[in-house]
């Protein structure tokens, strides 16, 4: 059950961009496990890449065509990592077939995948769905393709929202999945947003790099890193309006924002529908001398397995509060200057209990679907946040049980 | 349920050493949570201790303590963590009324405490619970002992033997306690040694620093570090034989072997009786350039989420495995060198599935309650071995419920 997470009441095309579907029958029979994503000539493509020594061929062949790219192809039932030479072939594969059937070059197909780690692609079923999922590409096919790329999702997410630039109405329209093994790397889960926006390859990747660092770096479910992340962004310039092509344009900052947006909600959106979530959690850290030492308390406050069960339980158990921060690899902590705080009530401070506390309050907050777990390290100006979620029966069921 | 966990046969009593319990009611009513030990005049006494920024207060006087002590009280049931000035003046004071009642000095006893973090000790019943527990002692009490430092822990965990050195039969016995909260760090959870072997303290010393790097800091069942971790042994000397004053020494190295095979198997009743365990298993990782990448793979290996609850469905899920040395913190992976191993099953070398494996064969090693996951790196001689659990529905149930 994911926690407060909607679907955008209108989902709006984007121009340049065809989307189409199709079952290839990869996992189940039943439902689309194919999204194809096709740009118009003159587009711009730039993603970000899991940082994962086991990163999946897939992943590989992405970022080696990125620069030529005009086309996503997204599998989910199977992640084709841990596949070798053969899983490398067929993302090659799946590339030639692809390119041939929208004459283009091999160059201009990215593949991604998503599933189970470790076994190789139904590639001749593939060929087929491919040839559907052609057959009947639109503007208008982002929700399905937003359930298509599904693994143990429990609901699509998107986003979708519209600004005036230059007099032009630009839209900005993306999709992403996960739920579990989610920590990524200094890169980020399956996350696809395009736009009609104009803009320079270079400034649209300088962008999402630093995007995705304030958005998708910044959420953690299970601390599990999985080896097929990718946060990608197309720009066809379908839009009437000269290319941004450096930072200091006005148009820039607009983007920026827009971009930010979007890939916050659905980083927030993935840890929304993490597996068996059942709180969605913000873990902010301020105070800190740094930036690192204030993301290596958060997290590991928030990949705490004994924080996690007690977020579940609604247990305002403190100290597991203070036994993850004492855990956490920084140095020289003076805990007497640590205060600990549950949306706004001070629950300790000085390295023990607050004076004003009392655990019914604490049970109050822990008891709401969503809150925050505040700490200030009291030595500096730094701060962070990152979202996370709590550590159910259903995680361990859906785990547990994923293959069988 | 504890995975192949047993209480020796006999437990020997150690020369020169008193134990005594009660019940002081600090967390239940009816068992006993205080546990006391008693040494002769000219034991020695060393120990190493948790790393956390949040240590708790006992901690710090047991350090402060540890040169002149000839005595330990243990609590169960409430940590004595995260309680400031209030925490610390509580554990002096437990170390007066100690004292006084065995008209030692304050500074001959060394506090220990476990237990919910956060609380402050019921001093009244303590001291009530003290005098009864003084009155009691005997040197046949270590069962006891050894279950009245039980938190979480579902069976007590003891270990005893006797070697003839210069032929005096020397007795070593010891006690832990851990079940959660457990991936000591440079120091370990709970465990108390004791031997009427004559050592000299620095001797000693080294010695404990040596055996827990490679039994107590080997183990992780949450990767949660404990505020109160303590690993202690005491040798009273009662043996009549000349002190052991260096490493040199022979004796030393049958000394050192009885050592590590108790603390070993001390750390690995802990793993054993981990919260909510159904199996026990040892993660070894060689072939790596040094001891350090060694462990941070096995460490990713025994934390991932998704490992522990694949080791709990029995599902030899050997993607999940690809994943958690993606994702170790150690550099430049070759992952066509590594090979993966169930005990001898060879499962996957090359970066992917090894052609002679059949998934049947790996479901059989995960179906047993003990087993090893092995990592050959391929590029270098260190090598490591860690021990951990499976992450099931009774982990979250205990620690979703640990209050109520």
């Amino acid at each position: 059950m994911a926690v407060n997470l909607t679907v955008p009441e209108k989902i709006h095309p984007v121009r340049g961009v065809l989307v189409g579907t199709a079952c290839a029958g990869i996992k189940q029979t039943e439902r689309d496990d194919i999204a194809l994503f096709c740009f118009d000539e003159g587009s711009v493509v730039a993603g970000v890449y899991t940082q994962s020594h086991f990163a999946a061929a897939p992943v590989s062949i992405a970022k080696e065509n990125e620069a030529t790219s005009s086309c996503w192809i997204v599998n989910s039932g199977n992640a084709n990592a841990a596949t070798g030479n053969q899983g490398e072939a067929d993302a090659r594969r799946t590339c030639s077939i692809l390119g041939d059937r929208l004459s283009r070059s091999d160059k201009a197909i990215q593949p991604f995948s998503t599933g189970v780690i470790g076994e190789f692609l139904p590639m001749d079923r593939i060929e087929s769905a491919i040839d559907e999922a052609v057959s009947i590409m639109a503007p208008n096919v982002w929700e399905q393709a937003a359930k298509a790329i599904m693994t143990t999702d429990t609901l699509p997410k998107l986003v979708s929202s519209q600004v005036y630039l230059d007099d032009q109405l630009i839209t900005f329209t993306g999709i992403a999945k996960g739920s579990g093994m989610i920590r990524p790397d200094m890169a980020t889960m399956l996350a696809f947003i395009a736009s009609d926006i104009a803009v320079e390859r270079t400034v649209l990747k300088g962008l999402i790099e630093e995007v995705s660092e304030m958005s998708f770096n910044r959420i953690t479910v299970d601390g599990d890193t999985s080896t097929n992340d990718c946060f990608m962004v197309a720009c066809t310039g379908a839009a009437e309006m000269s290319p941004i092509t450096d930072r200091t344009d006005s148009r820039y900052g607009e983007m920026r924002t827009v971009l930010s947006d979007h890939a916050k909600t659905l980083a927030q959106s993935i840890v929304r529908d993490g597996e068996g979530a059942t709180k969605f959690v913000s873990v902010v850290v301020d105070g800190g001398a740094n930036e690192q030492e204030c993301l290596a308390v958060a997290y590991s406050i928030a990949e705490s397995p004994l924080v996690k069960t007690a977020l579940f339980a609604g247990d305002p158990n403190w100290g597991r509060f203070c036994m993850a921060i004492g855990k956490a690899p920084i140095e020289d902590v003076d805990t007497s200057l640590i205060e600990l705080r549950l949306d706004d009530l001070l629950v300790a401070k000085a390295g023990m209990l607050s004076e004003s506390y009392a655990e019914a309050e604490g049970a109050k907050v822990l008891g709401q679907k969503e809150f925050s777990v505040k700490i200030n390290l009291g030595r500096g100006d730094a701060s962070t946040e990152i979202w996370t979620t709590d550590l159910s029966y259903d995680y361990v069921k859906i785990n547990a049980e994923y293959r069988t």
